[in-house]
């Protein structure tokens, strides 16, 4: 039985995409971001990134975390991958040469859009100041050449990162790019994001995730 | 063939003692950065991140990349996990439960350490100003949770990372602390990680790559 650590207000919402992709039965435990909570370490807390429960479980103190037996793996896109592979068919690589593919992608995400795209996410929406207008602007900018070596790799490639279809690689590359979405003016710029974004978030296994993930605390 | 492009004073270092270790043929080519150069785009330049031929090769702009027949990678982490896994062998992952751990621990390096480490070395060395300093002390401070995880990850895991043996986690893992070796005495704190370190460095491999780097140019 697999379990996976990790409110859906965060990187664990990636891998219960993945989960319910594949079908998988899994058990999900709700850890949620010590920083969230105002005393993390009180007796009546609930389970959190820094209770000494979980830390035994991944010491690094980060969400998600997956068991499956006597494995224990942490880093939201090593679970994704180690579950596609795991479990095979089309979400999975076919053979090596798609597995550096869509190892590649992912790490590309990490490396040139996460930490511009949370800088969207946490700067948008309410009662914006001048300071996270710039912040975004900055953002928007670092953000650019990425987004162009994305929107010719969907054109050239027929919509989908990696063999023609819908990989786990598509989820990992658009989790990341989800925070970018309140940017929607440089969106529009990209139709072949956006129409790709589309068809990843239409999925019934996203919008299963997603409607889970509404009824959390924001 | 494979082709694998960047001077080794770059992220294709840890390619290059990769494919040493594995003893593989290869060709490299040494694109350099093109923030080294006085000008990346004139006609003399030598070929660079931004030479409309190498940005044929990787659009991104960056270096390394791995030409090896009809596939195009980037991403050197994504790279060394494809190469070990192609080559097979003890540095390779031996089934899905390694290739999970090996993944993770390349992704671990790269979200919890990467940047910290490329900090210290940025900052260290040479006249350093009050500024140097600060910025070191909080890259350091900084790594501090991440160093406590990977100190008790190798003894508990008998020296290496992942089944016991040196493999491609070793190699990426130890690539990214290099960078954070300028700090002596933090590394001194550390037994188990310098012990790592120095059996990872002192490979043939290793330091056969090194003294080809060091005929480079500073």
């Amino acid at each position: 039985m697999i379990t996976l650590y990790g409110v859906l207000r965060s990187r664990a919402a990636r891998n219960v995409w993945l989960a319910k992709e594949l079908g998988l039965s899994f058990t999900r435990v709700p850890v949620i971001q010590a920083y969230r909570l105002p005393d993390p370490l009180a007796a009546d807390a609930p389970l959190n990134t820094a209770s000494p429960a979980f830390r035994a479980i991944n010491p690094n103190g980060r969400i998600p975390a997956l068991v499956d037996g006597d494995l224990t793996l942490c880093e939201s896109f090593a679970i994704n991958l180690y579950l596609a592979r795991k479990h095979g068919g089309p979400l999975a690589p076919a053979d090596l040469r798609e597995d550096g593919l869509m190892t590649m992608w992912s790490l590309w995400a990490v490396t040139e859009c996460e930490p511009h795209g949370l800088a969207i996410l946490l700067h948008s929406g309410g009662e914006r100041s001048e300071s996270d207008r710039r912040t975004v602007a900055t953002a928007i900018e670092t953000l650019r050449p990425a987004f162009a070596v994305l929107e010719a790799a969907l054109r050239k490639a027929g919509g989908f990162l990696v063999g023609g279809r819908f990989t786990v690689a598509d989820i990992n590359v658009a989790e990341v790019l989800r925070y970018a979405q309140p940017a929607t003016a440089f969106l529009a710029e990209h139709p072949a994001i956006g129409a790709w974004l589309n068809a990843c978030q239409a999925r019934p296994a996203f919008r299963e995730m997603m409607a889970e993930r509404s009824t959390e605390p924001a």
